[in-house]
């Protein structure tokens, strides 16, 4: 079978890898989602043994053959296939960069560092997470330099590549560049104007858990979350996770608070919109997979920051709130929503940061993990780095290591290369809205009525339905006829925040 | 590695077996509770993938010599790490009597068959099942000669052997035609005994699942299950699964009427307990397996028929019962529930019968099961000879296929030859039951107290921490002085039915 279609056979191959991996997603949900505490050791095993099993079926000895050969017959190929094989031979580089106990080490180290982080964040306890981080830096070190060597790439850039195939840190220092020359001046603009808007009226709960979960399942229904296909539930820390055919959500509710958890469930929405909407053909092959990142992020950040913290969305909304909460008077007036739901603010937390402030909390992250990683920067220096860093980009310092170099799960997890990724979705959202509103008239008035169908046509078309057939450049290009930049979320945040 | 210590090589792969089958059972027990309808097809694909990649672990080219290499240096092995052998070799055997692509398509027309059942039992439509249960059987038969051969056993033995390694037919003929030389002389006697006693007080509801569910939560961590190992959830059709460290039970719950949804959770937790009761350091193998459906199905039936149908539990349950509803009354008294919760009634659905009639039910599928498999009874006729074996033995007709031959999941789920487990199982619970009475003084005034640690302290000793050390007649020879038999069973059923 090899010797005559080695095209035939990796796809194959990729499928079964495509099953494994759909296997581990599912585990991984329920691990945040389902699993009792007591369990974590047992998944840890098993979502290891699925690490390795999926490294070693892709650096099985006659895959270097099996890809060279493909690509030797690769003018007999149609473009679907020739992309699908091009990705094949990407993953391919990245798994096979990696000896099998650095994969299995990897996973085992991250699983273990993430258990310590859970009690060093409770207790603000940096130095006992030291030790494990310490094993998780060092292990990252390793692959990121394995990579390197692969890929002939920097050590950061090849540890990027794995979340955002690629991304290079010379082209986010060009636009985290123009950010900084332009959020830190625009900020105290805002918060000036807001000042003189006055404070907002206080939504006073409780509001139950139910009412929100009904609320949540209705809103995402409205942008085109398909239940037939997925679930909504709670989670500490709010993610999409799942298959394209299951996608699973989640969020966390506060009963004194509705609107973080209702934009939060927005939020996943827009991710799982992506995962549901690449083609059903390709799903088993990695042509068809999420391009990376930064569009994923992008569909999240589209779905919340553009559409639903619209004037237009908000107004809609705001009459599903009162009616879901029971609730009457000027705070529930869609305006005063709207001004709660737009407010900027420095703060300590990144998941809890406005549009605005955001971006300069992934500036300190991409700094300080960038200096980790060329060993300009000891962990043990990194609490007093971060408060510096704070200091400098937002003009608070945090209290203590909870809320401060201690509050994400990425470090501890292993992902480092991972928080430019949130930033440069963030100006593809802008940049693919700007399109989208050019391209769909009256687009803002669908949404004001609660009518997803024209913006989610769009993206199906200009987004999702592309998979992995182009790098993101290119189909951010074609979808708004400029490679990504920073000119539409300038436009964006000033139009919403400076002139509106 | 191989050449130095061929014993340690297995134990290592047979961990990482282990994993696997410990990711595909929170698979399995994701998609019976949280996984939307959508996915069905999805992670078909995956358990189908984790069974391949399972099997080809155990049927890797040098796996023969490892197991002989290992078996020929056993003298040098303790008891525990002989046994374990003894249990890889036994294991190797099932699996490598198959080729993957046998183990495939079973896999695959199983889930293809379990769901055309859901609808064709919805519709009472046994013809519409028969084209795929046609496929399922014709697959178990290709099974059953396989290993029949490997093993040098008959067809039906080889596949029971799966379930009950060890279990026999001529065994299972003796034993069951000693229960038909009792049952159905006995059941006349208890059904006129009943019914010169009178009618139970119905329990009138509604019963709001949620106290249901924290009752359930109550009994099953009164019978011991530890919750930071495992969970309760609902599914259509309870089920134990997960693993044991992680151990999953499911129920579901009427609002007319609490008192089954109870039990099963009691039933399940009987499961749940001998999973989590194993010893922990043995659990990635094979020796550290439950022994098998025989002794599994004890556990739940000690629980559920022994301890919590008993006169003494029951009073302990039913102030509970009336505090959880807010009830009190005549028909809440201790007597009256467990009237109840002892009747005796002929019925068409297994799942539902009391344990006089159950076995009745279970001789009628083995018998039919025998039957196809020996092609006997062609699968067209299965619906008549169903009807026909339900009028010899519990003398009554089903109205429709859907409460008749449609009723059970077991044969569309490709489970051929599992069926006497249960009937087995129940004798051994009465066996097992009758010893710790002898030696647990006042075993009964502790359940009474709903006080189970001193009952599960001795399974812990007797069974549950027995593992897959022994074959299930020597640990039940261990622990009660004989064989499995029928004598206890038959004296608990007069004590209960007829004497009390």
């Amino acid at each position: 079978m090899i010797a005559n279609d080695p095209y035939a056979e990796l796809e194959r191959r990729f499928a079964r890898m495509s099953a494994v991996s759909r296997a581990g997603a599912i585990l991984n949900w329920d691990r945040s989602t389902m699993m009792p505490d007591g369990a974590s050791e047992d998944r840890a095993d098993q979502l290891a043994t699925l690490g390795v099993i999926a490294h070693g079926m892709m650096t099985a000895p006659d895959m270097a053959e099996l890809l060279s050969r493909a690509e030797g017959g690769k003018a007999g190929l149609d473009p679907w296939r020739a992309a699908n094989l091009r990705e094949m031979r990407h993953a391919w580089i990245h798994d096979n960069a990696l000896p099998a106990d650095l994969v299995e080490a990897r996973a085992r180290a991250s699983s273990a560092c993430e258990m310590v982080w859970r009690e060093a964040r409770r207790n603000a306890d940096y130095k006992a997470l030291l030790p494990t981080l310490t094993e998780v830096v060092t292990i990252a070190k390793r692959v990121g330099e394995a990579k390197a060597a692969a890929l002939g790439l920097s050590l950061y850039d090849a540890l990027l590549d794995e979340y955002e195939p690629g991304g290079r840190c010379q082209r986010i220092d060009t636009l985290f560049g123009e950010l900084e020359a332009f959020l830190p001046a625009m900020l105290p603009r805002v918060m000036e104007r807001q000042k003189q808007r006055g404070a907002e009226l206080p939504l006073d709960g409780p509001f139950p858990v139910e009412a929100q979960r009904k609320l949540g399942l209705e809103m995402a229904g409205a942008l085109g979350f398909d239940f037939h296909h997925g679930r909504l539930d709670v989670s500490a820390h709010p993610f999409t996770g799942g298959t394209a055919d299951d996608v699973r959500i989640t969020t966390r509710y506060d009963e004194a608070d509705f609107t973080r958890a209702l934009m939060g469930v927005v939020h996943e929405t827009g991710h799982a919109l992506y995962e549901a909407g690449r083609p059903r053909d390709w799903r088993r092959q990695p042509v068809g997979n999420a391009r990376g990142m930064v569009l994923h992020e992008s569909q999240s950040l589209l779905m919340e920051m553009q559409a639903c913290r619209s004037d237009a969305f908000v107004a809609f909304a705001a009459a599903r709130i009162r009616e879901a909460f029971g609730k009457s008077g000027p705070a529930w007036e869609a305006g005063n929503i709207h001004r709660i739901y737009t407010r900027v603010e420095p703060g300590f937390i990144r998941v809890d940061a406005d549009e605005v402030t955001y971006p300069l909390h992934i500036m300190l992250r991409y700094r300080l993990e960038r200096a980790v990683l060329a060993g300009d920067l000891a962990l043990a220096d990194l609490p007093a780095a971060w408060n510096d860093g704070m200091k400098e980009l937002l003009g608070i310092v945090p209290p203590n290591d909870a809320v401060g170099c201690l509050q994400d799960i990425h470090w501890p997890d292993g992902a480092w290369g991972y928080f430019p990724t949130y930033t440069l979705g963030a100006l593809a959202a802008a940049q693919l809205f700007a399109a989208v509103r050019k391209a769909v008239p009256d687009l803002m008035g669908s949404i004001g009525k609660g009518d997803f169908a024209p913006l989610l046509a769009w993206l199906r078309t200009n987004v999702h339905g592309k998979g992995s057939l182009a790098d993101t450049d290119t189909i951010l290009s074609q979808a708004t006829g400029s490679p990504l930049g920073t000119a539409a979320f300038k436009a964006h945040l000033e139009s919403r925040y400076l002139t509106a």
